[in-house]
């Protein structure tokens, strides 16, 4: 059986995409060799520079947030794959500064071994860096330390963040403080409502029973633990916001940012009243909704489901996160 | 079965995803009664208004688009159904203005009746308006007559361009003419590789083989007589933009604006292979893509697909796709 997808070769894949992305928005990025995705107006050298790596498949995520106030760069993998050591280091080298650059690394295997190996030969060369690692995913437990959650897509607030305190000149120690303030208190849950298919290989990644969704998937079809049957959108808003909230110890008075993010099939229509539902929740709790997104930012596949990611906001990460930026799938929030 | 959506009572379905809407972009839009989505900051009573309706379920089309330098007011229906036409003359009246309002109505029977009876009573009410009519949808064959095409997508960057036009200070006659000169030369082609299912009664829209897709498909699941095995992404963009090129009379020499507008459960992976195929195509014909969106912009709750949408600009034209909006679900195209 064919897929039901629009692509060519299966081994082409990434690179034609990036090549559309880059095609789509030449005002804003371009795609060096190597699969790097970069500004088309590069931030001057006297600013930190702001790098990730990752796996494709997930699009707009990740290099859809390369732009100003946002990504320097994106060094992409293959489909759910990242991206070896020594095309990251070709991505630090570009940005080598007195500055320095920060690296936001999700935490997912691949992803923090080709980090760990890059880092080592960039420190060798004089590479000014500094690294944060993005493991917001609340999944497998509050209790479960740091280095055993996945990163999910709360990485793409916190790009933000990181990206608009480079761009008014913070410096590298800044930068990472202003990051890692803000990461620690970002908590993002996932739900599954049906699987979806490897696009290079056809094969189907897990599987849910039809009157089944799963909270806690991961970004790759990881199990959650959390099947049940299928719940209204206000239940579901309700139990996981109620997590999330644990998760980052939200006190009434404090002030949060969230983003529903929608991962393939379930609709902008869902994705609303889902957020309808979080920000009735928080105001019951006296927590204030400064900000949201409502869209696809991090994508898994076909699937139908959505990551909710609440993160703790104080002033200084209100405004960087109401910062101008033209990343090509950032929306500003408004001023 | 219970479907696989994130929803509460169907019969709450619209109200609740425009109250979600309203309360992810507080600082954009804004909720009256009645289902009108207006502007947070409105725009002064001395420019044109710009003012459209339709039914809900295509999120974020209409209403993600009413915003500075876009829409002024989305007056909504109900799932796939047009708003009645007293519902639509209370969203004219608030728009009352000696600058007058200009309502673009996509070529719907529901809409246009709607729209026909409502624009009526305003004028007998002394409300100054015109109308102008979206019928790009090509899928009927290039003899068909305008009133026999269906308006798709293309509206999108129809109320774009009309939109910074009034914001300029156009007067309605001129906002008119700018926006039908434009409208002349859009042509949407859509294609579908799955159906999908009415959110509130879960009923199936459409049903399409596991090998095949369907060139044509209308943004509720009409038919559109393309039906065939199912292509690569560059096989299926080399049809559609063949048939596009035709449709605008696109010569070389010439510019357009692309937008490839994914419908559900499309990847924007998938939708950015397609935009490296037209932009590769258009290149080989010597016509300059000026612009472009990758995105989901108007949807049909869950189908795989994507509408293909070129736009013929001139150096006017381009200025307004171009110009700032705030609306929440429009991405600047760059500076």
């Amino acid at each position: 059986m064919k897929m039901k997808k629009f692509i060519n070769a299966p081994e082409n894949l990434t690179q034609e995409l990036l090549e559309g992305l880059a095609a789509a928005y030449p005002q804003k990025v371009k795609l060096d060799e190597g699969k790097i995705v970069v500004r088309a107006k590069p931030k001057s050298e006297d600013k930190v520079a702001i790098i990730t790596l990752g796996g494709a498949g997930h699009e707009p995520a990740l290099s859809g947030f390369v732009g100003e106030g946002m990504l320097d760069a994106s060094v992409v993998g293959d489909i759910f794959a990242a991206p070896n050591a020594v095309s990251l280091l070709a991505g630090l080298r570009k940005f080598k500064r007195d500055a320095g650059i920060l690296l936001v690394v999700l935490n997912h295997a691949g992803d923090v071994m080709s980090a760990n190996m890059a880092m080592k030969m960039a420190q060798r060369e004089g590479i000014k860096l500094k690294s944060i690692l993005v493991a917001d995913d609340i999944s497998a437990g509050l209790d479960t330390p740091l280095a055993d959650r996945r990163g999910l897509a709360g990485c793409i607030p916190l790009f933000k963040v990181a990206g608009a305190a480079a761009e008014e000149g913070k410096s590298l120690d800044e930068v990472f403080e202003i990051a890692e303030k803000f990461n620690s208190r970002i908590a993002t849950l996932a739900v599954a409502m049906t699987g979806c298919t490897h696009p290079q290989n056809g094969q189907p990644i897990t599987e849910l029973a039809d009157d089944e969704m799963e909270i806690g998937m991961g970004q790759h079809g990881e199990g959650g633990g959390g099947r049940s049957k299928i719940l209204t959108a206000d239940e579901t808003a309700k139990i996981m916001f109620g997590d999330l909230a644990k998760a980052v110890s939200l006190k009434s008075g404090e002030k949060i940012f969230v983003a529903v993010n929608g991962v393939g099939a379930t609709t902008p229509m869902e994705l609303s009243i889902v957020f309808r539902a979080v920000k009735n929740l928080a105001s019951e709790m006296g927590v204030e909704v400064v900000g949201g997104l409502v869209d696809e930012l991090l994508t898994v596949q076909e699937m139908a489901g959505f990551q909710l990611i609440v993160c703790v906001v104080d002033e200084q990460s209100r405004k960087y996160l109401y910062a101008k930026s033209d990343a090509p799938y950032w929306t500003s929030l408004g001023e």
